[in-house]
């Protein structure tokens, strides 16, 4: 099960239900949210202000149910393998595929995600400590704010990878590559200044120790959107469940700027 | 006097005799040294052995003058406002030209200088301290050997650069796309880690504050070639005076790898 392909067919077909890390590997697996169209050009518009957070790597027409750009096959309504329902910026259920829920004016949106600048950085050679302790990346609400737009409007939420000074440095310059996938840290070295008080408390995730000697790097989380929408209320509102994401066509390599 | 033409001609002619900082601005200015042939390959080697210190623009033909690559109408004899002799390591004169001093044995190299990457870092609106005060950048000796070729080795020079975290990530983004001259940082955070006790006791340039809340930054420098060559004790060599560069025909936008 190698291709997006086949492993979307395998999800809508549920012969896999589970997460989708390690997938159809060297290809782009994206967070997903669906809005009532009367919430999508804000939406749009929070993502073009803030593409660090929200890098948007396609929006689909209303009721179209088709995002062609991620795969020609590619149905939203049955190609992730869970998603979650919120109404009122409340959970009301986790569901297999949204064919009972399906309405004409839901628009989607897919978000890049950190798989594919970690899948670069491992390539490289950096080791990430978390991945290899079998743990998630820790993450933290931060003081920063998003820049608002319309009825969304938040803290920015990071993740944080520590590395030594050179490993950081190549870090840096691998991620500023791949812009579509949060690119480039938003911070590093000094967690108080952006109102992280505790390392070892992430408001989600694992804790992760850095070491003497390293430099905690803080990049912009795909989980920052969920949070900003889940504040705003809005009427209806439908995610992948977490790591249940959406497996698309596009290479890893192609989101590479240079 | 804005082209780069025009500035070597007035060199050239004894109209200009003093630095070259601001001259011919968003081109190229190098780092000279002058071998004897039977030098050449093993200096041609250590550069590529450690480009982010020797960043090599160009390499004569022995006894050739003419440095095509960097201008038509280049002749290194006469287009250096002022030279440095140095015989077995010792400097013996400084000179304004070398045409009484000229062999049919000597091979010129060019190397990058981090003018190119400052000029696009304060493009973006980073403020450098040390440009700012008209001081020069501090620089530093570290514990950290270079790759050593034939006769040549010897411990990294770096240069220091604070900025504060979100400038830091931006300045090794930018300069990570200059790689002939200097490319991104070789260090940051921890200075004693490379060997450098005391940031205030710089073994060239000006100290530098690094102020609470800001990141050192360490780019290898351009005077790690000519401290490994100058204790090598080659019978001649012959450099630029610190200041006084080759001004080339190579704008620094064409240096960006992306």
């Amino acid at each position: 099960m190698n291709s997006p392909r086949e492993v979307r067919r395998a999800i809508r077909e549920r012969r896999h239900t589970g997460h989708t890390a390690g997938l159809a590997r060297g290809y782009v697996q994206g967070n997903v949210c669906i809005l009532p169209s009367e919430y999508a050009e804000e939406f749009r518009l929070f993502c073009e202000r803030n593409p660090k957070p929200c890098p948007l790597l396609t929006m689909s027409e209303p009721g179209n149910p088709g995002l062609p750009a991620l795969g020609e096959d590619l149905d939203i309504r049955t190609d992730v393998p869970r998603y979650r329902v919120f109404r009122n910026g409340v959970l009301e259920s986790e569901v297999p595929d949204l064919n009972a829920l399906w309405r004409s004016d839901l628009v989607t949106f897919v978000l890049g995600c950190s798989f594919s600048f970690e899948e670069a950085l491992m390539a490289d050679g950096l080791s990430l400590r978390y991945v290899e302790q079998g743990r998630n990346v820790p993450m933290y609400r931060t003081s920063v704010d998003t820049i608002p737009a319309g009825r969304f409007h938040g803290k920015l939420v990071v993740s944080m990878r520590p590395f030594k000074p050179a490993d950081a440095i190549r870090a840096i310059e691998i991620t500023s590559r791949y812009p579509r996938v949060h690119g480039s840290p938003v911070h590093m070295g000094f967690p108080e200044s952006i109102g992280i008080r505790d390392l070892d408390q992430p408001w989600a995730g694992d804790p992760t120790e850095v070491r003497d000697g390293e430099v905690p790097l803080f990049w912009a989380c795909g989980i920052t959107p969920q949070s900003v929408v889940l504040d705003a209320k809005p009427s209806l509102c439908i995610t992948h469940s977490p790591g249940h994401m959406l497996v698309t066509d596009l290479e890893n390599a192609s989101l590479a700027s240079a």
